[in-house]
């Protein structure tokens, strides 16, 4: 059944509770967003113009009370709808202040003069404003103590609701069906960029709202390697083909690959596959809640012995963002709890620089993972 | 006729050159790139998966000699086919070091101990790496001399190439085709979220590698927002259909929109059309190298008078970004030249708090404008 779209005030409070905690804790007066998925999560945010690079935008939590957006006008009518008190607007784009004076009244009326600012500046964060309002900022809120903030976004997003498992079930599903479907349609003699674009129209098609990601690539027993933009040479017998799709529903990302094999595939090509279907299976049915990121990688490196691929990592969070925290690797101690939503993809160097990489996304539930993404063939399927 | 893809390897010199020779000018030792349409520039690296949000990504550029790469061992293999002679790589994600310490070894090797850093920090930037990283870079390269090089490959990047062009004439004239075909398949009763994802499927059918960009609204006599995700109201006899779509073939942007009209639509809304049209129209006649963006804004005001809408511009550049500078409005006092590709998008605030776009991309020749996409009719057309 297709979930409702948005979410109820309810849930943005509960949010905002939890941050304006985290904050509480960390003795930041004021908290300063300027990224999508940040200012979606906290406000719900909603638009296709974050394509549009010209305009900054900032979302300001204070240590008490609703947000505030200091935003340019074209965004006023869309952010008067969100879960927030105030819609601050500046004409944009402009020459001489792209909104940062504004930003800084509203900031020092929310937290007085020189306070403590948090900001989303840690690992896997951006900032979406230029470096040198930054600087002009700081110094019109009087040189304030700037503090990294990334951990309490990053705690409170990787924990998902019920609303948004059911988002992330949706897409997951429909994301399933296409890839179940692709036997139907894709062919030797194809060329990758034609699978790509079949692909994006069968997704939108079965009511997905957006194909924002999709790498791939094909090669005679593997794939040199899994970020080429598709190119127009022709799948061949012995080809093994590899989709990895982040497609969106209302705002939330699926993020699995499927593998097909094309005519007669390498007998390296059939193992390896197994044997990544056989980790992700012992990730599926071994991760219990209160198990550490690295554990699960451990698992799944335990069957696939140490490998030396270019990934990095075997699997990832799952959310508003194609890749959230935690990462599945060596070093990564965070406790895995339920529900959290999470990719499981191990990946394999095979012989002559080639590669495979298998993914499927589950949610951790009280009894272990629970399967988002219907479940892959345990067996590489084979187009003839 | 379909373009080449890709670029020879002498216009990524050409490139090089003219950013080397303002480097020189601005005492420049050495240039560090952290955007995906400027290292696209410089490399010619494209991959859909600069969409996963985990890693960073660096290219630094010397005085003289080729760009160096400093990326994700999960980009080798692409970035080793672009106009680079380094591709040094570092393990991602990582708890420690998301490669900052060989950033900081690579940048110290091609311009010595405190070198005049310039980066991407000014108006439409933004630094895409965490800032307390770009700390620690700052000191491991002994607290250099930070310089805004925005400007730089602002105006390199604004004067497009005779291949660059031909790819923008291409995509142009596939989206064009796309919205020609609309009347053809858009009725009165369909919703937004439908007209979105039908678009998407026709323009992916017709040879267009990705709709990355697709907003629009529909209103009686005009719509409140030109920035609102689609939903599922039906379209009403009197409702006005704007679609503004960034198509990409090739790396490169298309950006303009259509209207449309449902049944009995309001006189107001006619003339608004009529009179959007005709301050295109006197742009597109009126535009000579030489002007400037101010200028060009100045021509369709003359047409439209004082407006108080929300969009702050009459349109923009056009390239690798969909949007690009210049700005047309009353500061911006680039001098437009021959080969620059922009887009002309006067607005216009209605009654009732309604607004209507209009929208070309035009390449500035010798003599003048030359339409890129096809002409919109001069009157709203009209789907009962």
């Amino acid at each position: 059944m297709t979930p409702e779209r948005g979410f109820p005030k309810a849930e943005f409070e509960q949010r905002l509770a939890v941050v304006q905690a985290a904050m509480a804790t960390d003795d930041i007066d004021v908290l300063l967003l300027t990224q999508e998925h940040d200012i979606r999560y906290i406000t719900g945010f909603m638009t296709p113009f974050w394509q549009s690079p010209t305009r900054p935008w900032f979302v300001v939590v204070p240590k008490s009370g609703l947000p505030k957006a200091v935003i340019p006008t074209i965004g006023r009518e869309v952010m008067k709808r969100c879960f927030t008190d105030a819609v601050h607007c500046f004409a944009a784009p402009s020459n001489t202040d792209d909104g940062i004076a504004l930003l800084g009244r509203v900031i020092a009326d929310c937290a007085g003069p020189t306070p403590v600012l948090g900001m989303m500046i840690g690992a896997e964060t951006k900032l979406m404003m230029p470096l040198m309002d930054m600087e002009v900022l700081i110094d019109a809120i009087g040189q304030p103590e700037l503090v990294d903030a990334t951990e309490i976004l990053r705690s409170a997003r990787m924990v998902k609701s019920p609303l948004e498992i059911a988002k992330l079930r949706h897409i997951c599903g429909l994301a399933s069906d296409v890839f179940n479907g692709m036997p139907e349609w894709v062919h030797i003699g194809q060329s990758l960029r034609s699978i790509f674009s079949e692909f994006k129209i069968n997704a939108l098609r079965s009511g997905i709202d957006d194909v924002s990601y999709l790498v791939g690539n094909a090669g005679q027993g593997g794939y040199d390697d899994i970020i080429s933009p598709p190119g127009e040479d022709p799948i061949q017998s012995g080809d093994v083909l590899m989709l990895d799709t982040g497609c969106l529903w209302d705002g939330y990302f699926c993020d699995f690959d499927r593998n097909y094999g094309f005519g007669d595939v390498s007998g390296e090509a059939l193992d390896a596959y197994e044997l990544l279907w056989q980790a992700t299976e012992d990730a599926i049915t071994g991760l219990k809640p209160g198990m550490t990121s690295a554990d699960l990688f451990g698992i799944m490196q335990s069957r696939l012995g140490a490998t030396d691929d270019d990934v990095g990592r075997y699997g990832h969070g799952l959310g508003i963002q194609l890749t959230e925290p935690p990462s599945h690797i060596g070093w990564d101690d965070t406790v895995l709890t339920e529900n959290m939503v999470l990719t499981l993809e191990p990946s394999l160097a095979l012989s002559g620089g080639k590669m495979m990489v298998h993914e499927e996304n589950i949610l951790l539930t009280a009894d272990g993972a629970e399967l988002l993404s219907k479940r892959a063939a345990p067996q590489l399927p084979i187009i003839k």
